[in-house]
């Protein structure tokens, strides 16, 4: 595999933590950074997550065939614009990692059209409470599910490449196409990340929850609570980003959500009875969906 | 602390790792158990969780006085069964590990109305996914709050005493009446529960990802999923019995989370469009009622 010269197109967190993880399986490939502020700049030179770095404005007709692999990570938003300025040919291996796929694959299906090229959308499913490229870490991407989206016209080889750099980094992957992804994705991560934020939204606006919390001195939460509310609030520009790209899926979530819990709470009668068989049948399924899905015993 | 003889009355996972912790904390102590199945008794003997193990049908007129502690750890309804059949005097300490607080409570304090008395109802705030005398482990109560909530007519004495035999144990001790602690509870994790249950169970019922789960041969969760679910469906016999025992307040806090939900909904119009400065202030909400509920910056 040839890999002598890298480009991540924004370094936070996840382009941080590649340039760390390719630093180790592939320790002569140089890799060069572009990111929006000096404080990320000044991060990556001091913690050598890249040999070069720019600013965007620094770099802007990028020659981009002087890479073997671009890897595009910033928001969805911002890769939507460049798509429509990439070579049309050439060599360079061209990949994102986008939390959502549909209008990616999209924008690279309408722009190149019939004409072969090298353009895989990737979704590594990792990522953190934290952001930046100062909480990069080497092994972000370790047993880790990257999804690959191969868009229309996309060579094979390509997305063989594409899958054993992954591979080499340590993920397993998974082929999907775009709208499989962002529906299964909008309701195994997009609305994890909805409820657990509006869970604490909701216990901190219970006034009596409130005044126990502000008069104990330690948290009044158990493992399931902390649990429950570790990705709340996070990240609010990618969060933002993926309500935007992947709306219609996330609304449907939230929709199915809404009935679910309407149906849960009308078992309960307003005399204090409840369908205590049903909720025995709820608890049972959510067992069994549990396992199905967390593929464990 | 005179603390000769325990009776753990129902040993699972609660009552089992409560009895390892005594056996490290007051290693001459003698304990003895009550279960409800000879599966329990031999895992319970097989352990030394006890010295003695009686099931409850060969334990029909217990002598409570015989005991310095007894330690109610079955669910709450058989402990309001058991309640009117204590002794009104003694100095036997009586407390039970119940996750509600106000109907036993009550029912302490309409049996025994102005006579001064030793029950202390207590809820340390543990546990895990697992159940049974099998999981039971001696650092289950180690750093985790146990709430104490003295009923009317509770000697003071009886208060300390329990106060400082959890903090023996290890855990850190908080007082809260008994409908703040219901309240409190049902948002920090009664709700929780029924949230991560239902939330399993919303994406099982989609079929693209139910369709995409069935395909791959390894999970396609990242840690956000993984954390949301862990409590999912567990111990269906004990949230029962929280639903039947603290239905006024999980309801509230339901219908609350509906509400959130739906307002959160109604910020995306039907046109593609949402308000990003009012999903903004909710993230930015979340960050702080997180960091004030779970204690943490």
């Amino acid at each position: 595999m040839n890999l002598s010269r890298v480009l991540v197109y924004g370094m936070g967190l996840m382009g941080g933590s590649l340039a760390l993880a390719i630093r180790e399986k592939f320790p002569n490939t140089e890799i060069t950074a572009v990111v929006r502020s000096e404080k990320s700049k000044t991060t990556i030179l001091t913690k050598h997550l890249a040999d070069f770095v720019f600013l965007q404005n620094e770099f802007q007709t990028p020659n981009w065939s002087n890479y073997d692999l671009v890897v595009f990570s910033t928001p969805v938003e911002s890769i939507l614009k460049i798509i429509p300025t990439l070579p049309k040919s050439g060599n360079t291996i061209f990949i994102d990692l986008g939390s959502t796929k549909e209008t990616i694959v999209s924008a690279v299906e309408s722009y190149f059209g019939d004409i072969t090229h090298n353009y895989i959308s990737t979704h590594p499913m990792c990522g953190s409470e934290q952001a930046g490229p100062d909480a990069a870490v080497p092994d972000l991407y370790v047993d880790k599910l990257c999804i690959l989206t191969s868009p229309k016209s996309a060579s094979n080889a390509s997305l063989e490449w594409v899958r054993s750099f992954w591979e080499k980094i340590g993920s397993w992957t998974l082929e999907m196409d775009s709208q499989s992804h962002d529906e299964t994705l909008a309701y195994l991560s997009h609305l994890p990340h909805v409820i657990s934020t509006l869970l604490v939204n909701v216990a901190g606006s219970n006034p009596t929850t409130k005044k126990e919390i502000l008069e104990s001195s330690k948290p009044i939460t158990g493992g399931g609570f902390r649990d429950m509310s570790r990705i709340a609030g996070s990240n609010p520009d990618m969060w933002i980003s993926i309500f935007k790209e992947n709306q219609r899926f996330l609304l449907k979530s939230i929709d199915d959500l809404i009935q679910q819990l309407s149906e849960f709470r009308n078992l309960f009668g307003s005399d204090g009875s409840f369908d205590e068989s049903q909720i025995r049948k709820i608890w049972e399924l959510a067992i069994a969906n549990k396992d199905e899905i967390r593929k464990t015993k």
